[in-house]
């Protein structure tokens, strides 16, 4: 039995058992008459009034102020691929409960019925007045960027699909301090990135807003590059935020004088050999769970300086937990209606600057650092 | 000051205190990176791959099975109206606070930023895998009609407008202690229905489905009769199962040898003549809110044995927070997809049945009897 099966069989169980990892509770007992009188029928009447006359108020009368909504249509759950709303349900429980825990956001766990984008673009509009944020999980791509981009333009409180942003602040926070360890210009390096996904989308953006003009994307395809035939729109879009020098090719070709390889495939496998034609003190960010492109020994086997993957079980854990509490704690303190590309900046920017002295084994902090939350709160304002 | 303005303030400063009445809350700790790996990633990925393969266990792996949603889109909120999401949201916390106190169901209180049928039908349906039930809340005839009629055709989970069966299951569970108190026999009442919105329109089809024969419901424009220019749907469905003489008239001409008068208009008067114009021993049920349709002393004056309203100042309040608890419980319970008319006379019997001994003073148990919820869940199964 591996550790993997061993940990899967306990949380089953354990899932068995609370049937449901989060609840809804109330935050003052109903024992009496008057309770009911104050929290229901007469006495909610002069709040309903209220809000109806000022609806902004909402934030501060109800639980809008601080609940998010985590939503997925579970069309790209973890390695799982396209599983459904009731394979998506347990994870989007367990990302409600970190968002309790670090940060203190109610978060209601919504699982979707449907993969249209039109539907669940017009479902989450609907539902949007009760929540101060929307977090969108587990939508494969291209439809989350479409369903993204339009709530986020038709919304009036911050969307943001964690599997592109979470990934690509975490991912800008380990190259910033993975650059001090190598000795080099962060804006300088040349970066791979592997799949072009909604995490290799996500983090190409946010790499080239920060400034990083040497990108290359590889899909399944071979190098991503403007005029490549049956380019979507996402992958337009990609073509001309990357590959400066409109370059073609392989994998091979495009990680040759390479300073960093930033996997968020899903699958697909590097070789040592592979590596080995990277520049000296490569920085592999192994990201695919929960089989890592390439296994953390083997890549500095190869030669790697740093490297860091998306498991808890090797150094530098590449976890989108270390974000999405803190990104949507700011947002909601802060009456934030849009995430901003220099929010992410300085979200990224904070998590690299608590690791103060950053070594091979260590370019991320912890998750359980207490300081994190605040850190990254303090970026979205 | 009046009382209900003290109670409104009251109510008011509460609200702000506890910015929102529910939250989300986790039940287990996250403290270590084992609990990360146990309710988050890796290990639920076991959970998630068991549920897409069995995703009718979500009730037992996840909150589905113990969750219900309370949607409301604001267009009729208590004798609010249309008041939109903002307004609607801490009524909905306040029945998620009732449902959690009475019966353990977690309620997810949810406000629409449409009132487009289409749309809410498309957007309830979106969020449905998540919930175990839909208890729609204030949302205005006729179109609360087609929204439940649909849902309830279209979803595999119950879905219950409370507005219309809430208020009829009690007023039938009132109507047969009240027939006791008074010596008739409860099938043989002449029932005067007077609204013929969400709750006189749910009224009238369980009065109906119960064996009462003689019913006539009157809106704003007199008695609703088979032929009337201009009825919508609903009303045309009401003229079939009512006024079997086909009747047309005033409200006083269908008070003339009424044994019932049931208020729910949201806002017509009766005064003490029209009551004296009914049969001796009447039963009077002005449930309108907060301003009933007669006042109990007068309806009493003009020869009412049996008096009952919506608030809790008078005795024999009808109050839906007697029912819905109830009947999602048992429909969680029992798996039940959808709830029926024999289900609700179930539910309308048990309830009269807590009350051994009826009386004038006593027709309905108290919210507080805590035979109640458990009496209601058994009659849905």
């Amino acid at each position: 039995m591996t550790d993997s099966h061993e940990i899967g069989e306990r949380s089953l169980a354990e899932h068995r058992r609370l049937r449901g990892t989060v609840e809804v509770t109330n935050k003052s007992a109903i024992t009496t008459a008057e309770d009911l009188s104050l929290y229901y029928t007469p006495g909610v009447g002069a709040v309903s009034a209220y809000l109806a006359e000022h609806p902004e108020a909402a934030r501060d009368y109800t639980m809008k102020g601080n609940t998010v909504a985590v939503i997925s249509d579970g069309s790209a759950v973890l390695g799982l691929g396209n599983i459904g709303p009731a394979g998506a349900a347990p994870v989007m429980e367990g990302k409600a409960m970190i968002f309790k825990s670090f940060a203190g956001v109610n978060a209601v766990p919504l699982v979707l019925g449907t993969q249209d984008t039109e539907e669940i673009i017009t479902a989450i509009k609907a539902i949007a007045p009760t929540f101060g944020g929307i977090n969108l999980e587990d939508i494969s791509a291209p439809r989350c960027f479409e369903i993204e981009k339009r709530l986020v333009n038709e919304l009036d409180i911050p969307v943001m699909h964690d599997d592109q942003h979470g990934t690509a602040i975490v991912v800008l926070a380990g190259l910033i301090n993975a650059a001090k360890v190598t000795g080099k210009d962060v804006r300088k390096l040349k970066v791979v990135l592997l799949g072009a996904g909604a995490a290799g989308a996500g983090t190409a953006a946010l790499l080239h807003a920060y400034g990083i003009a040497d990108i290359i994307a590889v899909d399944r395809t071979g190098i991503v590059f403007a005029g490549r035939e049956g380019l979507n729109d996402s992958k337009e879009l990609l073509a001309k935020i990357t590959n400066p020098a409109n370059r073609s090719g392989s994998l091979e070709d495009a990680l040759a004088g390479a300073d960093v390889l930033i996997g968020v495939s899903g699958a697909n496998l590097v070789t040592e050999e592979q590596i080995q034609r990277m520049n000296r003190d490569a920085i592999i960010f192994a990201l695919s769970n929960p089989v890592p492109e390439i296994m953390p020994d083997v890549a500095v086997r190869a030669g790697a300086a740093v490297v860091a993957t998306g498991r808890s079980d090797f150094p530098n854990q590449v976890n989108n937990a270390l974000v999405f509490p803190g990104i949507f704690r700011g947002a909601l303190d802060n009456g934030i209606r849009r995430i901003t590309d220099r929010m992410m900046i300085g979200a990224a920017e904070a998590l690299a600057a608590l690791v103060a002295e950053p070594t091979a084994e260590q370019i991320i902090p912890s998750i359980f650092d207490e300081r994190v939350v605040p850190a990254v709160a303090a970026a979205i304002r």
